[in-house]
Formats: C-alpha cells, sequence, structure tokens
C-alpha cells in the first residue's frame, strides 16, 4: 500500500522539485520557481538556499526589470555532480563520464568478445570506468555513482541480468552487486530501454515533460515508458519489453517462445537476413554484406548506410521491419495513451526517417487516438549515446529527481 | 512538471493513507496503522480522530491482548459516504447507489432505444438515479456525487464522449457537464474499463494491491491499467484502449481504419457472426441464435450458454477470439510488467473460464516474464456489476484514494 509522508521528506521532495525546474527551466527567477512549484517564496527562498550551499545550482546574472526590483536569476552548476554510465552491448561497453547537466565529458568505448565472461567484462569495464573518472578533472566527492544499462530481461529486485537473448551464457549474472565491489560505489542497473528513456527525461527537459514511450533500437527493440514525468519500471523491473507485442505474424519464432511477436523481424540480424532472403546474394554483394554473423556489427552499418542512400531492397527490408514496429507503436500508444513517441539507439542511425514515417503513419493515420490529438513522433535528444547517457542518468536521477518515493518509500 | 507540497497538503494526504489502509485492511489498530504506514503513533492517532470526528471509521472492538495493553481496533463504517453509479451501455443504463464499502445497496437497469438522443439518455438516467437515492434511507448529506462509466473513447479534458463505436450519433457529447446540470450534483467520467479497474482497486483491497491489467468486456473490449496503485489515465484520459492493440490479422478492418487490431475480432457481434460464417445456420438453429442484429443481447446470451455447456462450435469461436485476446494480453502484460490480470465485464459471463485458459497460456507459456515470476489471471471480485459499480468507485476513489494529485495539484 501507499505509505504516509512527513516534513523531513516533504523537504527533500521540495527541494528535487525546485533543482529539476532550475534544471529544465534555468535561467528562472525565484518567484517564477514559487508560481510553477506552487510552493511559497519563503519555501523556495529556503529552498534555493540549500541548493546554492550545496554547490548544486549557481546566481548566473539579473533578468532584465519589469518595473520593479530586478530579479535575480538562478541556473544549474553543471559541476554539481558527476555520474559514470555504463553501456553493455555483446560486443561492446560504452563508457561516459556526465555532469550534472548532461553533458559528456569524456567517453570510452572497450570491444568484448563473444562470447564473454561475465567476470572478466565487469573486472575490465569496471577498472577502465575508474580510470576515466580518475583522468578527468572531476571533484572524487561529487563522483555520485555509477549506472549500468544492459539488454533485458533483468531482475529488478536483485539487480542481475536473467538470460538476455543477447548476451549468450549471461544466466542470473548480479551485475549490481559485482560492479559495486569492482568499483566501491553506489551502482544502479536497468535494462537498456528503460536507461535511455531515463536519460531523455533527465537532459530533454520540458520537450519531454509528462508522458512518452521511448523505442529503443540496439542489438534489440526494446522501450523505456514515461508516465507523468515518472519512470514505468514495472513488477519485475522490466517494464517496456516492446519485442513482445503481437505483430502480423510471418514463420518466425520469438525466443520467449511465442509466434506473432515483434522481436524477431525487427534486430539487425533479423533484417540483415531477410535482405539475403528476399533480395539475394547479388544485392548483399552490390551493397557490401559480408552475411557473417560474426559481422553483424559491420553488416548492420553497411546496410543501414544502403538504405539511407536510397538503396532499394535495402529500404525494402528497413520498411518491413519498420512496419512491424508501427503495428506495435500503435498498439502501445493506444494502451499508455501517451502522446509522444521518441525514437533513439546506436541500431536506428541512417534508418530513423523510415522507421519514424512508418511509425507516423500507423499511429497518426489509424489510431483511435487521432480523434482526440495528433501523436509527436521524435528523435532522440541525445542521439547515438543515449544508451550509455542513460545509464549515467540513472544515477542523477536517482539522486535529483522529484518522485513519489522521496515523499513515501520507507525503504528511500 | 511535478509541482511541490505543503503541510496542508500532507495532512489530507495522510488522512486518505490512513483510510485507505482501515478499509482495505481493517479491523486493525493505531499501532498496525503506523507501521503499514511509516507515521508516528502520534500522526496516527491525530488522523484517526479526524476520521472518527467525519463518520468515515469506528472503534469495533479490542485486539486480543498479547501481554501488554489491549489494542482498540478501527473499521470502516459502511454508511459514511455513497455514491451513485452509472453504466451506460448502448442498450441499457445500469444505475447502482453503493456505500463507502462498495456495497450495492440499490440498483435498476434502464433499456435504451439503439440508437438514442443523448439529452433524453441523460434525462431520463439523470431522475432514475435521483429517484434510487431519494427512496434509500441514505443521508443526503453523505451522498458525495455520481459516476458515469461509458464506452471510449473519451475527451477527459471536457468530459465527452468521443464518437464511441457503441454509441452511433454520440459525437462529443459533453457527458459530465450535461449530467452535473440535470442532477447538481459533483459527477465523474470515465471510460467503462477503466471505471471497473478502479471499483477493482476501491473494493478488492489487499487482491488488487500494486499493479494490475484490468481487461473488460462488454460491448467491444477495453481495459483499465492500475500501476503501483495508481490509475493510469493517459494524456487524453484514454489509456487501455486495448482493442487496438495488433493481434494475428484476419479480413476485419477496425473501425480506427486499421488492419489487424484486436477489436473487430472479439466483440460480442464478431463473435456471433463468426458462428454463422464458420458453422452455419444449422448450427445457430441448434443453439438458438437468431443472427439478428437487433437481438445482439439476447443471441450473445445463448453463444455464451451454449460454450459453458460445451457446445463445440460456439467453443471454437469463443475459443478464437480468446486466442486473440491472449496475445494482446502477452503484449500488454510485457509493456507494463504487470504480474496480475483481471477480467471482468458482463460480456464475459459463461465463457470467463475459456477465456481466462487462453490469456494463461499465452502469458505464462511464452511471455519473457515467466522467467522472473508466473502471471495471476483471475476473475473480478465484483462480478457482473462491475461497470457500474466501478462508475460509483470513480466518486469514492477520487475523494478517498491517496495519490499524487492530493499532494502535488495545484488543482486538486
Amino acid at each position: 500500500m501507499l505509505g504516509g509522508t512527513n516534513l523531513p521528506r516533504v523537504g527533500g521532495y521540495n527541494q528535487a522539485v525546485v533543482l529539476d525546474a532550475i534544471r529544465t527551466r534555468g535561467p528562472i527567477s525565484r518567484v517564477e520557481l514559487a508560481a510553477l512549484s506552487g510552493l511559497t517564496n519563503q519555501t523556495v527562498s529556503n529552498v534555493v538556499r540549500k541548493l546554492l550551499d550545496a554547490g548544486l545550482v549557481t546566481e548566473t546574472g539579473q533578468a532584465p526589470s519589469s518595473g520593479g526590483k530586478r530579479r535575480t536569476l538562478l541556473a544549474p552548476r553543471p559541476d554539481g555532480a558527476y555520474a559514470l554510465g555504463v553501456h553493455l552491448d555483446p560486443d561492446a561497453a560504452v563508457i561516459v563520464l556526465v555532469n550534472l547537466a548532461g553533458e559528456v565529458l569524456t567517453s570510452r568505448r572497450l570491444r568484448l568478445s563473444v562470447p564473454s565472461e561475465p567476470a572478466d567484462v565487469v573486472d575490465r569495464v569496471a577498472r577502465a570506468a575508474l580510470r576515466l573518472a580518475e583522468r578527468s578533472a572531476v571533484d572524487p566527492g561529487r563522483l555520485l555513482g555509477l549506472g549500468i544499462a544492459a539488454p533485458g530481461p533483468i531482475d529488478g529486485s536483485s539487480g542481475a541480468v536473467v538470460s538476455p537473448p543477447n548476451l549468450p551464457g549471461w544466466d542470473r549474472v548480479p551485475l549490481l552487486k559485482m560492479f559495486a565491489e569492482a568499483t566501491d560505489m553506489p551502482v544502479a542497473l536497468d535494462n537498456d530501454a528503460t536507461a535511455a528513456a531515463i536519460g531523455e527525461r533527465w537532459i530533454g527537459g520540458e520537450a519531454r515533460a509528462g508522458s512518452f514511450l521511448f523505442i529503443y533500437l540496439g542489438t534489440g527493440i526494446g522501450a523505456g515508458i514515461v508516465l507523468n514525468n515518472t519512470v514505468l519500471h514495472g513488477d519485475s523491473g522490466n517494464a517496456g519489453e516492446f519485442g513482445h507485442l503481437a505483430v502480423e505474424p510471418g514463420d518466425r519464432v520469438c525466443h520467449c517462445g511465442g509466434t506473432g511477436c515483434l522481436g524477431p523481424y525487427c534486430s539487425p540480424a533479423a533484417i540483415i537476413d531477410d535482405l539475403l532472403r528476399l533480395h539475394g546474394r547479388a544485392a548483399a554483394d552490390r551493397i557490401g554484406l559480408t552475411g557473417d554473423p560474426a559481422s553483424l556489427h559491420g553488416d548492420w552499418k553497411v546496410l543501414r548506410r544502403a538504405a539511407r542512400t536510397g538503396d532499394e531492397d535495402a529500404c525494402d527490408v528497413v520498411r518491413s521491419a519498420a512496419r512491424r514496429i508501427g503495428q506495435a507503436a500503435r498498439g502501445a500508444v493506444s494502451l499508455l495513451d501517451v502522446s509522444r513517441v521518441v525514437l533513439g539507439g546506436e541500431g536506428l542511425r541512417g534508418i530513423e526517417p523510415i522507421v519514424r514515417e512508418e511509425i507516423d503513419t500507423a499511429v497518426n493515420s489509424t489510431s483511435v487516438a487521432r480523434a482526440i490529438r495528433p501523436i509527436a513522433i521524435e528523435q532522440s535528444v541525445i542521439g547515438d549515446t543515449v544508451g550509455a547517457v542513460g545509464a549515467a542518468s540513472l544515477v542523477l536521477h536517482g539522486n535529483y529527481t522529484p518522485g513519489w518515493r522521496m515523499l513515501t518509500d520507507p525503504s528511500g
């Protein structure tokens, strides 16, 4: 059940509300903060004093006078806090160090061998992340922790990945605990799509206020869900398993055992396979595809480039996958009643216009929602590094985003 | 953005938390309430005093002594508040008067002609509802208002129904305003499936704590979504449009213009049509179906009864629709990561075992969720009147369920 709340909790919550407003709307005056938050001027002044003392915000000048006293403006201090983010993919780990503004200060990409041994990967990645932080000019006292975005499913309660189809052999690996031991830092873990959605929420400001569905294309497809400014984690920490929405079925069985799931039709491997099967070796040679499963990453890049430059066969298979993504998106948008869909992930680069167009058609020309208002289909504000930046945002978001948990969770 | 909160709001919120705990867990002692809510004993005592004064709870005896002082137990007072509920269906309106415990004190079913004129319907229904309240022994000062469950889509901001496919000719009818004028009472409106889910949340106590997907079968199919004890309304007030999830497509075009939507395969009219088309007039005659669209309600009852008693052809068409409901349910459960699915609505009576079995198979034998934990598939705790009781619960829930809105909505 929902718990009660009390004054200390309210204080922490209001502080988060004001910081969030300064982050997303600053430079902003105390008077505007009071109007936005519904708090009294006195409460806002007290909260701002605490945020100034904590080094999280700064006074940044004065607003032009509108007759009365000129108002001091407040802005976030990017150097107020830092977080490390790790995006784990089967063949690579991307590590970033970001500041409170979500800006990437430094980053590193580690190639991983496939299949990989979890303990080795954690060891290498943790050492690389610690080195990244050490070599930066960052105050260690302001480094809040390390976030990890991993392929799902995860076990939210134990912080483990649970046999992700994209990490063969990683069965119930307690990543949270392993990284905490390896780095001696607070660690947060979420699936890649949810981490990406949290990154958008953290960095996107007003453009990502309210509710949205984030569709993430990496090695597989997933989604992150933000409803009323709150991230949906789900009962087991796996909300947003977009790849198991039913779509027009073909002959493929999903790794979950079902037929008709979206997943098997829109992974890079599946789309490359479509090209070879439907358009033959000649088309693959013309485009420059090897068709070798070991070269999946490179082949996918080549196929995306071909689609971007208008190769008909490449466009055909990408569009066919995108059409099914659209079918699933229409269902998800109807179910959740969000008015915004955001697309992101490295796997989308180059084919984003096709995917966007198909989702737009499915969602805006055939959904009931159109009777009420059009659904915006937008690109990630973060871009290709949304996985890693999202991972780092897990830490910043967990510390600073106002939420229910701050008011009532007995363990918060 | 999220707003700040303050002491008066916290007081109202904590009062709702304690009432909710007494409602769902009572008889319960103050000490247990403190432990459950995380509030201090002193705060709980103050809040309970206010609830006693308001006539919403009562002292109901004492717990057996466990050595120390015996504890006074608190229980909800069913006569503490009342609400009227109206479930609007194309051919009938069901009106109920319920008390704070969600018990139906009295009810009435009004037959409506199809097509119907909105103003006439509102006039008849409002008068019948007021009469129902007058003839009951209910203290008018404790009658909180009238809730309406209507077929979606609705426009949540204006309180209007927006061309519901099941109410031909009802285009942007401002039901909220019309009923408020006709009854001079506070009025709440939601779509039927969401109202039903709110009814389950209100009445189901611990059995409906946390998160669940409520699948509602009436004249059409819909869903209500409860996440972390909070009802999802959606950006436009239409969350839970379950009928537009994609499933294995056939030859039917949805009223939304899409192909592959679940809706056209699982309405009573569609299933009756399936029987006639696939098994012929002979099967219909054996079962006792007229096949006349004007007798839809009666035909559906007949077909459900045949399925319940094991008629093979009836079971075949019901199972075929249920299989598609299962496909959609699997997707919705994966997306939302809820661990419970609840089934309800008058249209399900008799065929519930078949639908439940197909959803169970789809959700528990092929979803990724099974790797984490099984999904419970349960029947409504309210039963056939879940639409009307859900409508009345809109009012009780809106007044008394603890929620975010109580803490931060500037208009709350």
